[in-house]
């Protein structure tokens, strides 16, 4: 992940770039993988970082810190974010905590449980702000090979796995070319102040149809920003931006919308945390569309785990 | 993997073009995932197919089997086929048990038991033989991207990353135009008279230069017949043909060979099953070169897991 140089290359900027938010600051990192935020916070002046890690990869950024002669600013501690102790209130905290669409493994939780256990009054968590948002293209080819595919399978009928297919939105990159409508803002969420509650909701769309074409999915995505910094840095994993590890997050439609130029595709889509796997995301989508040429009015369910 | 049509294509000949091995017959198919070679099996005119799986794919499978109007003749059974019981002993064993580099997840050991507990004496196991080859390859871009890019990640030392890379042979398409050397056969398997000793050997080979040309790599790949076929059947995993979900196995050299056209890299390649993990492979490489332009002598371990 390390490779996805739109995702480092913000971090690195954020933080080199604004020396001001990490001079003499004790830093939390949430999630540090192979440590390389927090020695980027260590590089640019930070007094201490705190490197939370619950996967074996701490023992390799243990590694890594030292091999960099940072040890004495830089503590990996491992374990879960929940359960570990520090030895004071941190000043800022700084997290790579995206998931597929966002929201898929909800670390975001686990960045909110240590804003509210570990975090000064008046502390920063960088990045502060994201946005979720949804599209629809045209995708033909690709809705008949992964869906359709299972209609007729080397001679036989396997609907049954074309039914889960369905099910489980597709993490991939989609060409800018089929985006069909505009881009529907559906949710922001302020890291500094949501509440672990706002990770599910539900949000209304209004997509009109930019061309003449046909909408075989919805998709969507997110875009992350540092608001704190001297001048505002943020990325986006949508189409029409470099790719990202995050793709974008294809959801299929039953129906194939036959869409004329301004006409619009409505409806909500709900998010919400499974139940049984919080780890794990539900989402259900109702959509109406009332076109000339074809209408459509339905309800599907989805998960992505 | 159903979309892997090299694989299903050979499979669906192999079976449907020689109904004289299957007419009247009774099959066991060992890892029977949706049940597609359970259902060509039964098409053909087998008398009965008993389609082993062992994870909830048993499920879909049932549902696939009962849409297709076989379940007289298709019976699945979910289950390890070490613990399953059959009415009686089977004709045919049929399986799509190769994995990564061949031997990863070592399903062919299932096999092989199957094998000696269920088939009649003279009965036949399909696909039958199996072969792994080795050859060399150019590979300058790739090894900096994904090996040597850790001597430097933003700054940061992350050798000790570098080393666990080095250690993990990587699955991927390699271009036919990479290949600097002659390929050399490393280890042929008859499925119906090998023992489950086998799986694990040491082989010696001699990889000669076609060309000048640098060496960064050696990249393993196997082919799998059906010599029991009225016209002998199968398919290449190399580099040279069509490309399979298998892809082939890059192993990075530690050396930089510079090879001059006709000089030769001669060593032996080992391969065994982990001990704590024996769904892992072990790969000991040892390798010689001793050329006008550069020289090396060196052991290498790799571990597929």
């Amino acid at each position: 992940m390390l490779k996805d140089s739109v995702r480092t290359k913000t971090y690195q900027n954020a933080i080199y770039q604004n020396a001001f938010l990490f001079k003499d600051k004790v830093v939390l990192d949430v999630g540090a993988g192979t440590g390389i935020l927090s020695l980027f916070c260590a590089k640019t002046g930070a007094k201490h970082v705190y490197a939370v890690e619950c996967s074996i990869m701490a023992d390799t950024a243990i590694e890594i810190v030292k091999a960099n002669g940072y040890s004495n600013v830089v503590t990996v501690l491992k374990g879960k974010v929940e359960e570990i102790e520090l030895p004071s209130k941190v000043d800022v905290i700084i997290s790579e905590w995206m998931g597929y669409f966002l929201l898929f493994e909800n670390m975001v939780n686990s960045v909110l449980f240590a804003r509210d256990k570990w975090l000064v009054p008046g502390g920063a968590v960088l990045p502060d702000r994201t946005s979720l948002y949804l599209t629809a293209i045209e995708d033909a080819d690709y809705k008949l090979d992964k869906i359709d595919f299972w209609k007729n399978v080397y001679g036989f009928d396997m609907s049954c796995v074309r039914k889960q297919a369905m099910l489980e939105p597709l993490v991939d990159t989609v060409d800018q070319n089929q985006i069909v409508t505009n881009c529907q803002l559906l949710k922001t969420m302020d890291i500094e102040k949501m509440d672990s509650r706002d990770v599910s909701f539900s949000a209304p769309f209004k997509l009109v149809a930019q061309r003449n074409d046909y909408v075989h999915a919805l998709v969507a995505y997110f875009d992350v920003s540092f608001t704190k910094c001297h001048k505002p840095i943020g990325f986006s994993t949508g189409p029409r931006s470099r790719p990202t590890h995050w793709k974008q997050t294809v959801l299929y439609l039953e129906d194939d919308l036959t869409m004329c130029e301004g006409e619009a595709v409505t409806g909500t889509m709900s998010v919400s945390l499974n139940s049984k796997n919080p780890r794990d995301i539900d989402i259900k989508l109702t959509y109406h569309f009332n076109g000339k040429r074809s209408q459509a009015s339905r309800t599907q369910e989805y998960r992505m785990r």
